[in-house]
């Protein structure tokens, strides 16, 4: 099995890390090394000096790609959920792997249902204004237009949507 | 094959990087996966934002650490070179990976011979007071209480200090 990085974009609360956790048993169950990278595993090691200004989080993206590429390139699947908003990031984020390495996955969740969700408090604090710059918000989510998988979570179940994902990365050669 | 992380540890110049460049393609002949990490490579992408402060270069080993033990349990062997100076960060680093997967090459080299290969000039201009805290001549180099390794490269090829390296890590039951 070759190497590839499943990139889940979407907007906080979207449902990419539920997705990704998911996915992850169900692809070591098929033979297939996997590691999973998101904000909650990063920020505690490789990078925890980063904040989540602009810069900031582009610096985290940077630094996450790093380590995506490398396990890419040897035959592991990596499971990045981060909500990584802009195509100029995901456009760069795709360049630095290896021709056939990045599978983009829009998690195409409308804001009012991660509005509704919110696991975190994160938007209620953001629409309150206690928190800046929050993507959905006040600060934008460009739909990607390059995404290379585009999922639906509204009314659908974890699972559903994860077999989707597998038919789709079966289709594209990624997995048999 | 399982994956380790190869470490060499050594004074500047002593030969980490150059022992590591030539142990790279024979392994790859040997059909092993090989990632290289030294500093050259890393301060370009992962670490860029840091200096040579020692709370800098802990950092920077930290950062490394955390990328070589994804690749080493994923069954790569990762060449890492970096002076890391200190028993209590080379601890650290192996306490990191999972059990056995981390081999210390100690390359002991007498500081003599170091400054006098000194490829860079580093060494000249530690002693004339131009960089300072330099490991070897105003900051300490700790010989290595728990290397896996020790080699001696003072009039010896590095083809030679290899096939060492090669019989040792066979010994050890890393490679076949």
């Amino acid at each position: 099995m070759k190497g590839f990085t499943l990139w889940f974009t979407g907007l906080p609360s979207s449902g990419k890390s539920a997705l990704a956790d998911d996915l992850a048993p169900k692809l070591r169950d098929m033979g297939i090394k996997v590691e999973r990278l998101d904000g909650d595993i990063v920020r505690k090691t490789l990078t925890k000096d980063l904040g989540f200004s602009k810069e900031d989080r582009r610096t985290n993206l940077e630094r996450v790609t790093f380590v995506a590429t490398l396990l890419a390139r040897n035959d592991v699947a990596v499971l990045a959920a981060f909500v990584s908003p802009y195509n100029d990031i995901r456009h760069w984020i795709r360049e630095q792997h290896e021709d056939g390495q990045f599978v983009l996955v829009f998690v195409n969740t409308p804001v009012e249902t991660c509005i509704e969700r919110d696991p975190r408090g994160n938007y209620k604090k953001a629409l309150a204004g206690e928190i800046k710059s929050f993507t959905g918000i006040d600060d934008p989510f460009e739909d990607p237009d390059d995404a290379d998988i585009v999922i639906e979570t509204v009314g659908r179940s974890i699972e559903e949507t994860n077999d989707e994902i597998l038919a789709k990365l079966k289709e594209l050669g990624y997995i048999e």
